[in-house]
């Protein structure tokens, strides 16, 4: 997993946090598809993603349109919900506007 | 680890993203401390953290200001220090100001 280069701000960020439900069948196909399904939408920027007991994926958009019809892809709406169905007890998405971003790289 | 509450936005979030050197002594107990000092800082309002290769922790904040304070606080700046001299190779903060959020909870 890599962090991923964004833009100058602004840009948005959606914030998804879940738990995870004992059933996680086919959830590991469904994130590989929805992540080459997400690269193919319109201003699509890049996610970031750690999974262990809590869920944290970030994606990076350029605009709330741009989100909005990631939203309501038909592909991705079947998505959650089999996450609502099977794969999440709960979860939570922020959407947020990145106004200001720093960075550190070691240097060699 | 939870899931944030927090409250109707609009507040901030700062989502830091970080890659891990191999050097991780004192790690572990500087980020048990860390937290324990943003919860005593005003207008902190929870946070969420996932390490694995890559480690991805979301602090929600009230304000800017709340941001700014717990950026400059003397104990917080000496963590800085060790993650950029020791624990990290690279990693990037992003300010962002939280405008929507949703909900899902499994039904008992």
């Amino acid at each position: 997993m890599k962090i991923v280069n964004t833009p100058t701000p602004p840009y948005y960020a959606v914030i998804f946090t879940a738990k995870s439900s004992a059933n996680q069948n086919g959830y590991e196909e469904m994130a590989v598809s929805m992540l080459e399904l997400a690269k193919q939408q319109p201003g699509f920027l890049g996610a970031e993603s750690v999974d262990d007991t809590l869920e944290i994926t970030i994606s990076y958009w350029e605009s709330l349109e741009a989100i909005q019809a990631w939203k309501t892809n038909a592909d991705h709406q079947e998505a959650q919900k089999y996450g609502r169905e099977k794969w999440y007890t709960a979860y939570k998405i922020r959407i947020a506007k990145v106004e200001r971003e720093y960075s550190f790289e070691y240097e060699k």
